[in-house]
């Protein structure tokens, strides 16, 4: 059976600011290492998914920086939704058009902004899931093995006696429940337990399951796709496109189908995967020097502790005797934010959309 | 007797970088209400010295801009030197020049870049100042009463009892003796004493008073001033002055004069008197808001305190979780200093002009 990825790429990445704007949100920024993290994202896949098979959801301020950064990816394949309605209507939208063009296949969806430490692992990983999800015609997320109680994240439950069958040679684990963001101490019981993963936000499953769970849990998005279809890849696509989404609710896939399906399989996995959700998480991940800073190169330091500096192109910066800072400086715009805080950068994106200061957006 | 003020406008103001640059030091700039800081010299004489009667000592990057900010001094009256040799040989230049041109008269000096708060009381001292100098003879010098037991400044003692004569009903005092910056300890025994104050680099003398100290203190600086004088207001005169600074021995006034002389007065004064030596001293004087913060217009604030910040024109800056921080952005560059550093600035003018980030400087 084919395989074909769904790349989500909606986000606006309001939490990097001012690094990611309207226009170039964090999954088309080089946030870490080499190539941005859409470009990353499609390149790991490169020994299962064919770039032609690759299918990208995004909005209008970002269809056209995509096209520029995934040149091989083509043009037809990038899918511009009118408006954001969250994550079930974008995955509904691939889903429909995948049977359109292919009939049946098998479709990964991914998130557009997480980084993958383990490449091989990775694609180790989605090769279990991929024959666990050919197997049992099931839903198949995969679960990232935490190594610490975080609360930022949702976990799956899932049970490690209940091998109904030996799918794929055990890989995949039949899922208890969906668990919500935890506070802390529910978190640590997550940890303790071994029975929990975190929810990445990875899907693996065959196009007629998915389609088959949305008739079965959310009947409306299913209305809106089946009257969608026969516009796909015709000339009428946008307009009949807008109307569809004029109407539906933004609901998420894990809300939406998951929560409620039958026959849903976890893997467990471990590759090194973080979602980049916040400055924070990006200073935790840079390369520190012995005064645990991390700063670009040409930062002027003395006497600064635990610093992450991300200066901008021609301007020369200076820090003294400061210690946890988070400074993103941008040729117009300037962030400095207390370690530990960056998740409040949010406030500044609300702050600027309020005051319509658009050109800082 | 006429009344002159010599200026002295030579600082790089490397403290204040990144605002403060070799074409644009300290003096130049408006760094507290309106008005830059040599204009609001100028501009306080107003009543006492009339402004053709002013003479500003400055180096070559400064001049053109002294020019643009005071069109009102003559032109002839902004002497600039070929390089910086302290304050002994710029005010006997200044001296030189008023005797060639006006013969004996009154002399004020004054640095270009210290702040004012109470300009009638400024006034007044200076006033007391000139009628101690005319009558006296001698070498007046203006002392700040002093409300902290500070080590950044200079200290001159003097004798409360020592009135030889009414000199201007008593304004003037003997002085006993210049002390150097002390340490904390000395300094609160100087302030307790009541016999200190602040040496403020501010001078008021007879043209003949200064000219003759030099002659007696720094014989070799009389005689280079001897050699210029007759090239004074000639076409010769910039190459006889490059010619007579290259052998020149930089020294203070303080230390070539005033700690040698005999037939010292001070003038203890309380006009709100701030010499701005760094960046925390600005803090110190801005307005607060109830979180003890001062940002320019415009800045975004979210839990931020006793911060001070200073933003750049079209840029947007963003503050979170931040507390004690002094930061200063400009369109080419950016500083971040914790309160208390700031006399640590120096450090980073260092390093661009060692690394030869000229731009910057």
């Amino acid at each position: 059976m084919d395989v074909y990825a769904l790349i989500i790429a909606g986000g606006v990445g309001a939490r990097f600011w001012p690094r990611s704007r309207e226009y170039s949100p964090k999954q088309l920024l080089e946030i870490i290492g080499k190539g941005t993290m859409i470009q990353n994202t499609v390149y790991r896949l490169d020994p299962i998914v064919p770039r032609e098979n690759i299918l990208i959801v995004t909005g209008a301020f970002q269809a056209e920086e995509i096209r520029r950064q995934l040149p091989q990816v083509p043009p037809e394949n990038i899918i511009v939704e009118p408006v954001g309605r969250n994550t079930a209507p974008a995955i509904g939208l691939g889903a429909q058009i995948l049977r359109k063009r292919a009939g049946e296949a098998m479709m990964i969806v991914l998130p557009a902004d997480h980084l993958v430490h383990d490449i091989a692992a990775f694609q180790d990983t989605l090769r279990k899931g991929i024959a666990v999800a050919d197997e049992s015609r099931g839903f198949v997320t995969i679960g990232v093995t935490p190594d610490r109680p975080e609360t930022g994240y949702g976990y799956i439950q899932f049970n490690h006696e209940n091998h109904e069958r030996p799918y794929a040679a055990h890989d995949g684990y039949k899922v208890v429940t969906f668990a919500e963001k935890p506070n802390l101490e529910t978190a640590q019981l997550f940890l303790e337990s071994g029975d929990f993963v975190w929810n990445s936000g990875m899907f693996i499953w065959r196009v007629s399951t998915i389609l088959n769970g949305i008739v079965d849990h959310l009947p409306e998005l299913s209305d809106e796709l089946q009257k969608l279809d026969e516009a796909i890849d015709t000339p009428n696509w946008t307009q009949a496109l807008e109307q569809a989404y004029n109407g539906m609710r933004p609901i998420s896939i894990d809300y939406g189908v998951m929560e409620k399906a039958e026959n849903r399989y976890v893997i467990p996995a471990d590759f090194g995967w973080n979602d980049l959700g916040s400055w924070d998480e990006v200073a935790r991940l840079f390369p520190k020097d012995e005064c645990d800073n991390a700063a670009s190169e040409g930062v002027f330091l003395r006497d600064v502790r635990n610093s992450h500096i991300s200066a901008g192109g021609n301007r020369f910066t200076a820090l003294i005797g400061v210690e946890d800072l988070i400074v993103i400086d941008t040729d117009d715009a300037l962030l400095i934010c207390h370690k530990g805080r960056s998740q409040e950068v949010k406030e500044v994106v609300d702050h600027l959309r309020k005051k319509g200061l658009d050109q800082y957006l």
